[in-house]
């Protein structure tokens, strides 16, 4: 019998859900804190990160962690132990990314929120709306979440470049560009879009160059991570007009402190880390084929390498 | 020789673009205003219903018009002579319809207006957004506008039902309704969105139990034309929470009267009337492919009955 423990504000769904699998051999405990009696008797957890870090020094028969999200940053920390395979979740947040990409997007070219303030004012806005279709956007980053917002970009008729490492197996991106050639991909660009994770390659590779290189009608978008973007160069973008407007999500800080200059800038939206929830009824099958694959002594897929951080 | 009178807003835009196909035989005017000389020379008109309709006693010549709009409500007054061809802008609108749509209803999944007003107050608000994805979407009629839609439905995972005169040809429409069966189609709608043209078949399709039979977490969208809809039920269900919301494009009367009690309803989103809107660039092909049908003797496409009234 393995012994699993759901770590999670959510544990009742996923719960339900686990349980609907049938899995074999598996006992479960579902808690929504983190004060969980007899901690050092599950094998396994199925967790938040941050409500796993408040436990993990009692976690002590813990080998394999499922987290529920697919930031695991509190869980990197060096000072953390490290004597467990940890597995993010991956795969399952690119169509909630491409509606939270495209809603802003069209949001922009339609200038919702003037067209909004004008309705409150009681003033008919007959001012013409832009389009997306013909238009360009750039992805920083092209995993299963990149690789969803292009194929969403192609249903709109946009072209559509990508920024990776190396790999270009994506056909839904018409352009690839790499390494030192940041400068090159963000001219022309419309909309840029970062969904980098946080590792220590990808710290504030949208700093002033990257900024500089884009035209000023430009629009950032960041549901990815806060780390990627030197946030004082932003602001200098922002505020001297040479971007048209951003779409914030993450933070280097969140919540974002209310003292922010963020919050006090007209060109901005800010959306507190909601772009993409971890919502159970995604996430509980990448436990189960994960947990099918552990009992089967397989390699469980999506594990972290606590060096390279994602 | 033909001689074209383009009466347009953009006619510059338009001319350019029709110089550019260099067609056989053509002599163009551009006016942006209906007091044109020598009116009676004309053999064929592309323009603006409204501006065409001021012009139309002097046009004599006229044999056909090719609108820039899709609505061509000012030219079907029984009191206008009808001895000329009339023909409309179709087949163009859907790219543009379908941001607006899908748009708005992301918009109302993810609360954006609610977001932006924390925001101001600079209050970070976490509450999670709600998807597209697994919810469906009634198509209150399948043309070239609705199979659009159905396919941007389809592409962020959405169930799609189709009320339609008798036409079933959209694959991306799960479920086709007909005729008394607006009922049942109403029911179980997350959005119901009308793109129905304007006439005598269509007015006040939406009425007071249509829009009773849609579930209270609904949200109607109408970007087609304000006759489809009575204003007064709408007015009623939307007041007595019977209906969660509405993003209205077009009304009875345009602008929208100043004292008209949608400017007040908390729950609604007005966007006077630019959820579509005729560029050239998509406008211009079509005239010039009629006009090679109609130097060929060949039927043109796009024809309006006057009876019919689309």
């Amino acid at each position: 019998m393995h012994d699993l423990l759901i770590l999670s504000r959510r544990a009742a769904d996923y719960q339900r859900l686990i349980a609907a699998a049938r899995l074999p051999d598996l006992h479960v405990i579902a808690s929504a804190d983190a004060d969980v009696s007899a901690a050092d008797r599950f094998e396994m957890v199925l967790g938040e990160p941050s409500l796993v870090r408040t436990a993990l020094a009692r976690l002590t028969g813990m080998k394999w962690l499922q987290s529920t999200w697919a930031g695991v940053e509190p869980l990197l920390d060096p000072s953390l132990r490290r004597d467990y395979i940890l597995t993010n979740a991956r795969g399952v947040f690119g169509p909630q990314m491409s509606e939270y990409v495209f809603g802003y997007m069209i949001a922009h070219e339609r200038k919702v929120f003037e067209k909004y303030a004008a309705q409150q004012q009681g003033r008919w806005d007959p001012a013409p709306p832009g389009m997306l279709r013909g238009k360009q956007i750039g992805l920083l980053g092209v995993g299963s979440i990149g690789a969803s917002l292009a194929a969403t970009a192609k249903h709109f008729g946009m072209r559509v470049k990508g920024y990776t490492r190396g790999s270009e197996g994506c056909a839904d991106v018409d352009t690839y560009f790499h390494g030192d050639d940041r400068i090159r991909f963000a001219a022309d660009l419309d909309y840029l879009v970062s969904v980098m994770p946080n590792t220590a390659g990808t710290r504030h590779l949208v700093d002033a160059a990257l900024l500089a290189a884009l035209p000023p009608r430009a629009v950032f978008i960041n549901p990815g991570r806060g780390s990627v973007v030197d946030e004082g160069a932003l602001v200098e973008a922002l505020q001297s007009g040479r971007l048209a407007g951003a779409v914030l999500d993450v933070f280097e800080q969140e919540p974002l402190p209310a003292d922010h200059i963020f919050w006090r800038l007209p060109n901005i939206v800010i959306t507190s880390h909601t772009a993409a929830i971890s919502f159970p009824d995604d996430i509980a099958p990448v436990f189960i084929d994960n947990y099918r694959r552990w009992i089967a002594g397989r390699p469980l897929r999506y594990q972290v390498d606590f060096v390279a951080g994602y």
